[in-house]
């Protein structure tokens, strides 16, 4: 189905379609008997939902991938996550809250130890702690580049992103990181004649930081790689028509929202509480929100089952909130599986529930893994799901005559 | 699957396949628990073929796409319907139980009124009664343009079926109809070089219709748009090695049918039980009947409720007649789902059942929409139904040594 086809069928509506992300939802039981994170949660709301609702599981990219955090929400915003890819520059300065633009080329960046002969003794700097990072971060901002500006974020210990802005960046780029140790860091190299400026003004910043890090003995040198730019995505309104809002308190979230056109609400604290009071406050302004909880992801890919059952059980207290604005179709879906007994994300299929008055309810009253398995929605691609809340919102017009 | 690869599968076989399709078969309960129309009526044998039989759901067009009746049947017989496109114009032909053939040109035509200004004043000029509308017609049938003919078919009040034939003409075309008051019809334009002459044509008869049928206010003017010709599509007997035959009382399903190909049977009266005359009747001349109810879908685009549930009872009572004809495979299937509580088309998939010797049953013994979707056939695309009814049929042998 093209692009345009859904475009050319869009009919305006007041009607408000709510997309609850419960981040690595599906998961998986502890004994093989047993039950996932999700059945075992005392979960009253979500189960007289799931009764009403239709229920499915969804699959992120493709049967067997393990999605990560970027094709996963591009899937669930209905773009194919195999046409378009968030590279990991992106998601890297996306994940440290940096608002990311169309001039913006990202890397992820690191600290790393040289030795005398200029080779790399430890690819991390010995995990240098954060704060120490944060003082040689400010050193490396004071970097200057001839008609760029070079902005660099935080991420943890080592970590950080590296975003450098300018016009005409393009993101054909090698990596300095030569991934061991004995050898020198790689020179930045273009892989097409188009990223040539780029490479030619990152290599003007890394023989900089190179000197300004010399004294700096383990942090005495940087390493770069996963250069990319945004992709440029139509938006949720050119797409779909509709006035869209994020709802999400990780940087990386916020930013894949924002590629895709929402508008990203400001939050007052950076709890579940303080998400739905940002739902309330901005309910008439938008026709669609999309509401991300990360705790589920955390918990699992930490391996912690019964923080991440706790976790959606927080989520089931707050529905009351949500039900009680009537939003005309209610999504309950994630981006992918983190299953505890994995401490990572997977490739299992992600419960599905779609609750609108114009569903044709399966009358499942629990919403789980293996209930799903029975649902009437059967196991589908996770960018089905847009048209399917399109439809059930009645935003779609008959095809043909 | 392209679509040599199954026509150079083929085996000539004796079988006989019965494709029984209740027009916008599937729907929704009155209330959240409750029942649909197919699962509220007392249908017992075609529950007792249900158990004998596997169940699935079809999706006519794409999930979340309400199928209007041409993409519904096309997808049903096997053609994916966002490949072949049956226009607007064409479609409002076939209702109007015209023959279209190649060489036609179609557009939905309606009377309207201009003013003294020339400007439309009413796009529907009062909706005239159909009667009065064929006095108009009568008169507008004495147009002549040179190398062509002129049809014009009644549909209801103000609006009819507009036919131009002659060799060469091409429907991309501009509308007359500017969709406002206030403001002249449009001149026909020619959208691209080759649809000049059909822009050139139908110009000059709707020239001659201002003239004739300006002492009729309010139905003084014509406004024309859809403008299509049908698509060339292969035959059943192509596509399938089918001799296939189609039963339907009305224009648009004969139209259809006629369009793969189908032997479109007369009738001698309108009612199912005609329909089920004309099967018994032409029962040994072909090897595929295609019979068509479409009482169901009435009801449901009425709201009609009961009278749906009515319509199924009454199919289901005609059925010990099919069975007795003792086809190799029985198809029930919907074109589209029209629930009463929406009165229109809609998105839902579509019950399925296949019938024969050697379906791998489900033992269901229901035929509904829930326990369709337990069915062993899963959500399918439409377009699966014909592989699998030749299948059973024994019609396709073994791909590879």
């Amino acid at each position: 189905m093209d692009a345009n086809f859904l475009k050319n069928l869009l009919l305006s509506a007041e009607t408000k379609i709510v997309m609850l992300i419960l981040d690595g939802l599906g998961g998986l039981p502890r004994q093989p008997d047993g039950m996932t994170e999700l059945e075992t949660a005392h979960k009253p709301n979500l189960d007289v939902l799931a009764k009403r609702a239709a229920l499915g599981l969804t699959i992120p990219v493709a049967p067997g991938i393990t999605p990560g955090s970027g094709p996963g929400h591009l899937a669930l915003f209905g773009y194919d996550p195999l046409q378009h890819e968030i590279g990991r520059g992106a998601m890297e300065a996306l994940g440290a809250d940096f608002e990311l633009g169309p001039d913006d080329l990202a890397a992820r960046g690191n600290f790393c130890t040289l030795d005398a002969d200029g080779l790399i003794s430890d690819r991390r700097a010995g995990r240098i702690d954060t704060a120490e990072a944060q003082l040689l971060i400010d050193r490396l901002m004071t970097i200057t580049v001839p008609d760029a500006r070079i902005f660099i974020q935080p991420v943890k210990e080592h970590r950080f992103a590296f975003i450098i802005r300018s016009h005409d960046l393009h993101d054909a780029l090698s990596e300095t990181d030569p991934q061991r140790t004995g050898v020198a860091p790689l020179p930045l190299r273009a892989l097409n004649s188009a990223s040539e400026k780029a490479a030619r003004l990152v290599n003007l910043f890394i023989d900089q930081a190179r000197e300004n890090l010399k004294p700096y003995s383990p942090a005495n040198m940087v390493l770069l790689r996963g250069f990319a730019k945004l992709p440029v995505l139509p938006t949720f309104q050119e797409k779909y028509g509709l006035n869209a809002a994020a709802i999400a308190i990780h940087g990386m979230y916020r930013g894949v929202a924002r590629l895709v056109g929402m508008h990203v609400l400001d939050l007052i604290g950076n709890t579940l509480d303080d998400e739905f009071d940002a739902l309330e406050r901005h309910w008439n302004e938008y026709d669609f929100f999309y509401l991300h909880v990360k705790k589920t992801d955390t918990c699992g890919e930490t391996g912690d089952f019964e923080g991440k059952v706790k976790a959606i059980e927080e989520v089931d207290a707050s529905l009351p909130r949500l039900f009680a604005l009537k939003p005309d179709v209610i999504i309950v879906a994630g981006d992918h599986s983190s299953p505890a007994i994995l401490k990572s994300h997977s490739w299992h299929p992600v419960p599905l529930l779609i609750f609108s008055p114009y569903v044709r309810s399966d009358g499942i009253a629990e919403f789980g893994e293996h209930s799903c398995s029975h649902g009437s929605l059967g196991t589908i691609p996770a960018t089905q799901i847009m048209p399917l809340a399109l439809a059930n919102a009645l935003r779609i017009a008959k095809y043909g005559a």
